[in-house]
């Protein structure tokens, strides 16, 4: 009886670790559409097909944003004295992850779906996509920065992983929008974090 | 004699009229290097070879920075509430030339080399470069924000237009390096803009 209280025990603790980590596929990192056609491609749109993307093209998504591109660990994306501050969380209807490039690895950070709080202005775009990528500085990692600059690398660094979010989505014919309008004080206080939400950006299908 | 003089005139204001402005050959908005390879070479390099661009060059790089690419005017690069704030100014040995991607054409803005005046930290790597952008956050065009928006996505809508210019760069085997780390009051005075510049990057060959 012991025994069996064991097994079930680490059955479940295997099941509980699964679900707080979803191993990604391994991104592409070679081809795609051409470049010039892709910026040619560029553009907002505001509505969403409720279609979910697979996990490869999540994989393929965040590491365009902000993967690692070099064996030093550098990114796809520059930052400000290499401080690499920008952490990516992934907010779905199943709840919200923290990307981990290094690992690329999607960790749970809360088990609910949390969009309808990211915005009171723009919500209806959010919750109408599969999935909202939340661009966030992370202060622990601005240790040298003083308050101006935290808050002008912060803007600027996330800007550069946002376009690379806006040429993925070009160049593999889904919607995206960037928004500014996003309630950082309440994110904030559900991420638990030391750091400011600078951008949201949904990501999903065309709308049927 | 009269009629000479007017003559003289003229070609005296064609001449005068050419050298402020310098139409680009038709950028290249088709092709180029695919998307996710240009995304794993995408980095920070700090020197350059004083070999020039060519037009050809500096309009792609323009074009791909925040060109226009729809009917209705739109850009390569996002803007907050369409702003279309970002002005890319660039610095070469022969001045300093805001461009125009309505025109394609570049206008000069003052005929000598002010590139040492851009930044005490940062000097060495814009005079080494055959040319620099500034990207600049033109406050005329930005009416309807308060000082903290017109601030904050001055800072995202420049990282943007960065980007694009590390990924042009990426796939042109180009070095390029963005700063922040510029003297915006010394800039903002010699240029006379009511704005801000925002970054600063440096574009050319390889060193040799």
């Amino acid at each position: 009886m012991k025994k069996v209280s064991l097994i079930t025990l680490i059955i479940a603790l295997c099941i509980s670790a699964m679900a707080q980590e979803i191993k990604l596929p391994t991104p592409n990192t070679k081809g795609g559409m051409p470049l010039y056609d892709a910026l040619a491609n560029r553009q907002t749109n505001r509505q969403f097909s409720s279609k979910q993307l697979d996990e490869q093209q999540l994989s393929d998504l965040l590491w365009c944003a902000n993967g690692i591109n070099r064996k030093d660990g550098k990114r796809t994306a520059p930052s400000a004295r290499n401080a690499q501050e920008i952490d990516i969380y992934v907010f779905n209807e199943k709840g919200v992850f923290l990307y981990i490039p290094k690992e690329n690895v999607l960790k749970m950070i809360i088990p609910e779906d949390r969009r309808p709080e990211m915005s009171s202005r723009g919500g209806k775009m959010i919750t109408s996509a599969p999935v909202t990528l939340l661009f966030v500085a992370n202060y622990e990692k601005m240790d040298g920065f003083d308050d101006e600059a935290r808050e002008f690398y912060g803007a600027t660094d996330a800007g550069f992983v946002s376009q690379n979010v806006y040429l993925y989505c070009a160049a593999n014919k889904l919607h995206t929008v960037v928004m500014g309008a996003i309630d950082r004080s309440n994110i904030m206080e559900f991420l638990k974090i030391k750091g400011k939400p600078i951008l949201a950006q949904p990501v999903g299908y065309p709308e049927n």
